[in-house]
């Protein structure tokens, strides 16, 4: 009785959060990560999910830092109207990355701790490699962090391990199959896959709707004639044609390219393949757009991971693992709740990579935090890369995924990009900067900053008004500071601020929150840049020049081949995940500031189908398993 | 106030648990395990934690069903006697196995849920490889199991994850290394080793170590003589040395053997590797064999990865990586609480594979639960294989390192298996049964005791009393199960006791668990069967003699050099882990009952240092990554 009082309560108000926020004394100079995270006590995440309006039994905790939230929740909030959703997206980036985490985490803090609004950051959860690389963790920095960052960092609640887990099985079924079905004749294949238990035979219900699927309408394994037999023992992969790697959560580069098979129990089927980069598995970017239990079984079982010889696609469905991935992906469907330093709610929930993948956390995450926050609260999530690929990627394939409707995209630019975009010299990873970086220089930051004007007016193609974050370094000067929020504002954005947040915490981010809130009340328009009915390379043309200011693409003849085989297989409808570099505007990373003139090469194309995008391979671009190719910092 | 009172109750004295075991009511025919786990509710974890004696801040909650336990107990009650230490082992099994897992928990059940007296069953975790293969789970059978049964055999805590993150960091270091040392100039490692942080370069803590085990005494980087900056930046190793191999928690035969380091940028540094199966990580065996947190960091960093070019081992520590591996480790090396159908708690921690390893679930579980059941109470564990080999080495391996005494030994025998030994025709997983074994056949089962009897005298080599425990099988004729009985006790058990736990739950098992008791208040005089200071040889033959029955051991030119490596190097003095089929005494998996005459062939001898035991490999014996070849089941 008591728990549908609470149920009912909660589900018919706003109500405002009573959360115990965490008090911060920001040092200067700023300590490290590590000394910050460590120097601050979470509340325990059971104390900070009552806060919340979670029920006892929503969630499912995790050690004393972390917990899991059941989908459940959904349905008992279903009536609830969302809270405000908002995406903090970048300019293209130097190769030190624009601190779009943090500004997504210190916009939370400021919301919630200091202004008293209701506001969920949802985050992606990191790879293991590049933490382990040079890349370091990926929980925030400075003063807006995820606390505990190990947690946060290693293992989590186990969802990468359990997508690397379900990856593996579905390769070490597809190589099994291969040697079974060249090694037997029809009906041993037929007699091992519908074996007689304890004298009778059956077929499963997965064999009875593959049987289906081949036009056989019988249910009796004795009555198969020799051809039936053989269509449904045989799926004939072309061992040439599998796109389904095994995937691996450390940066190994010697896991790039390898050949397998090599025991002599495998009979000389040998293969050359590669491991990725665990984050880069489809099943990843399934986790990131599924919006439940069984609409994630039935995306598993539609990945296609080859053809067979007449071509046709060969699906997780067809070598009936679909349970077996379903099963081992039960929990991890479920989003993990963890705290900001000053102790406001963060969901860390999927992590798909941004180039070959959509590059934005979960569907569910979101969905769940937008009914927890309540109608005036805000939910802040992060597309990865520069907004042309991580921003349309979330409009684009994300929302159409959801349904949901983005109020207010944030856009961070740092006065070192646009100085590297007004002509500065080059931006290394590990390497001193220029003094063009450290010293004021107006007419460099001026020049850049047609990319900020660029990028803004991309989001105004989807009808979404843009707050320009500046996030701000000790050497920018204030004049060059002042220069950028006025070339925003000039440029369209409906306000542009400084952020102090990596060393004052949510306080340094009160402005930007008070844009953002401010921002949040405007009418909004918001429509996808294409429809899915356009056929699939004019869905490319319209990214290329609409977004990126292309004049025009150019397939390859691998690409429109590519494209065809889709089409015809029935795959033309899916929305376009673009692989671009995020380090221009173009497809030369070179090529900085506002590209123009330019014929976007399109060297290859390859789907998604589980998740539901076609991604096409812009001019060389890497889509190799370790992005973070340095594992040198390891040697000691 | 209150906790410390509550600390100082829980210290001083025995304490009988006041613990709600869940009513089991057997059905007949007996359901699936997973319809009869399913059909059970399991308390909630903190509940049965506070019946057991565990403090609020003693348990990290993983779910409803799941939760770590910290070290921090063993210093709360370390002045608290230990429980009585029962190991549950087999006669040498047939392929189908003895079932030892069900004894083992169908005992637990009975001492505690019937009984009344405390009890722990201590059990390892297992591979999702085989869980998925053809072995099924490994949460007991029938009405002796760990529940939920989904979730002891999936992903648990994330122990088995977490030994694969760290296993594969370390195979990507050495690879990596070697790379980065053949394509660079000693100069250029040795600044990218020590590099400038703000014009200032300073070594590490772990690498002053390195320098004082070269016997370099410099604490200033830049006053290294050319020699000493060579002799730091390489370590040399000889790629053809490497043992360390990556590894996977998948049965996916393609990996058994492949070429690694085939792409491009990886500049013609390919070599062939192997991907072995997660559990035979020698961080596993690592993991068993550790008791805290410090130790558990200085075995990873002794592991011996390869050689250098001049013979001389090179470890984890040497990579630099030691304090990544512990940090990968940390939630690991805390065991899992769970519980049986009858609400009894359970430790699952660890599952070294039983071949190259020894084969046994973790000391910390053992240390912890010995505490928790109090003087009066009971763990059990179980030793993987018959007893010639898991007993064994739960003996001179297990209770070494912990320093730990066992009580009892609980044999587990089956009809079955009697009769093989007796000379009944082969048993083979997946074939139907021949009728020897569905009819009563006591002269096979007289002739086949003799493998029992033998066991037994195994056991007794160790000064500990057995019990034997006669697992039940609907087939068998009571005349049977008294004649197996009255041979046990004629051949010197304490007591032989027939079992039903598997159709009857713990109720089934309460006479063996009052022989348990009774032969626990025996007087035990347990010892090793060899010192450690006897040459790797002498030990591997006192194995071979007095437990096997091989008349002598024969070891290959290859066998020998390794030994006379080993005992160069200075691991001379490590226990042996023997690495011999499970199927016979002999090294013959066809020899059945008691072979004798026969000479150990010893094929070859390798070590994990780390773990602290050198492994020699008996005859053909296949140490595969992948023990259940068959990912067939898949294929539907």
């Amino acid at each position: 009785m008591v728990k549908t009082t609470e149920r009912w309560i909660q589900s018919q108000q706003y109500r405002k959060w009573d959360l115990r926020c965490l008090k911060l004394q920001p040092l200067s100079p700023v300590p490290s990560d590590i000394e910050i995270s460590r120097a601050q006590s979470p509340k325990a995440v059971d104390v900070l999910a009552k806060e919340i309006g979670l029920l006892t039994d929503e969630i499912e905790i995790y050690g004393q830092t972390k917990a899991k939230v059941r989908l459940s929740l959904l349905e008992r909030l279903k009536d609830q109207p969302d809270g405000k959703y908002v995406l903090v997206a970048g300019i293209t980036p130097t190769p030190l990355g624009e601190g779009k985490s943090t500004v997504t985490i210190g916009l939370v803090q400021a919301l919630t701790a200091h202004l008293s609004i209701n506001s969920f950051a949802c985050l992606r959860q990191p790879s293991q490699g590049p933490t382990f690389g040079v890349k370091g963790g990926a929980a925030g920095g400075g003063y807006a962090q995820v606390i505990p960052m190990e947690e946060f960092n290693l293992h989590l609640t186990g969802d990468i391990h359990a997508i690397t887990a379900a990856n593996n099985l579905l390769a070490a079924a597809i190589d099994a199959r291969i040697l079974h079905e060249n090694t037997q004749s029809d009906k041993a294949l037929y007699n091992r896959l519908v074996p007689a238990v304890n004298g009778v035979r059956g077929f499963s219900a997965i064999q009875l709707a593959r049987l289906r699927r081949l036009g056989i309408y019988k249910t009796d394994p004795d009555t198969l004639t020799e051809e039936e037999v053989r269509k449904f023992a045989r799926l004939d992969i072309d061992p040439s044609t599998i796109t389904w790697q095994r995937v691996v959560d450390t940066n190994d580069r010697f896991l790039r390219k390898i050949t397998v098979g090599q025991a002599n129990t495998e009979k000389g089927f040998i293969r050359q393949a590669q491991f990725d980069i665990a984050v880069a598995s489809e099943i990843m970017a399934i986790l990131a757009l599924t919006t439940s239990l069984q609409d994630m079984k039935e995306r598993l079982g539609k990945m296609v991971v080859a053809n067979d010889k007449k071509g046709e696609p060969v699906t997780a469905e067809d070598l009936g693992v679909t349970g077996a991935l379903a099963v081992l992906m039960k929990d991890a469907i479920k989003p993990t709740l963890m705290q900001t330093l000053e102790g406001t709610p963060v969901f860390v929930h999927a992590g798909p990579f941004a180039n070959i993948a959509h590059g934005n956390s979960s569907v569910l995450a979101d969905k769940i935090a937008l009914k927890l926050v309540g109608e005036k609260g805000f939910v802040v999530t992060e597309a990865g890369f520069g907004a042309d690929i991580g921003m349309e990627k979330f409009f684009n394939i994300k929302c159409r995924a959801s349904g949901l409707v983005p109020s207010v995209v944030v856009l961070v630019a740092t006065v070192r990009a646009l100085k590297m975009h007004g002509g500065g010299p080059n931006v290394t990873a590990g390497a001193p900067l220029k003094k063009e970086y450290t010293e004021e220089n107006l007419q460099l930051v001026a020049g850049g900053c047609c990319n900020l004007q660029k990028q803004i007016q991309i989001a105004q193609l989807f009808g979404v008004p843009v707050v320009v974050a500046v996030n701000i370094f000790k050497t920018d000067s204030a004049a060059e500071v002042d220069l950028v929020c006025k070339i925003a504002k000039q440029s369209g954005a409906f306000d542009a601020v400084p952020c102090n947040h990596w060393s004052a915490g949510g306080g340094g981010a009160v402005k930007l929150a008070q844009a953002v809130e401010e921002a949040a009340r405007q009418k909004t328009s918001f429509k996808y840049l294409y429809s899915l009915e356009l056929p699939i390379v004019e869905k490319i043309r319209i990214i290329a020049q609409k977004v990126y200011g292309a004049q025009d693409i150019e397939l390859s003849p691998a690409a429109q081949s590519q494209v065809d085989r889709y089409t015809q297989q029935g795959f033309g409808n899916l929305p376009i995940c673009m692989a671009k570099t995020h380090l221009s505007l173009s497809h030369q990373p070179e090529r900085k500031g506002v590209p123009t003139g330019f014929i976007l090469p399109i060297s290859d194309v390859r789907a998604s189908i589980g998740a539901g995008f076609i991604y096409p391979l812009v001019g060389t671009v890497s889509i190799s398993n370790c992005r973070s190719s340095s594992t040198f910092f390891l040697l000691f």
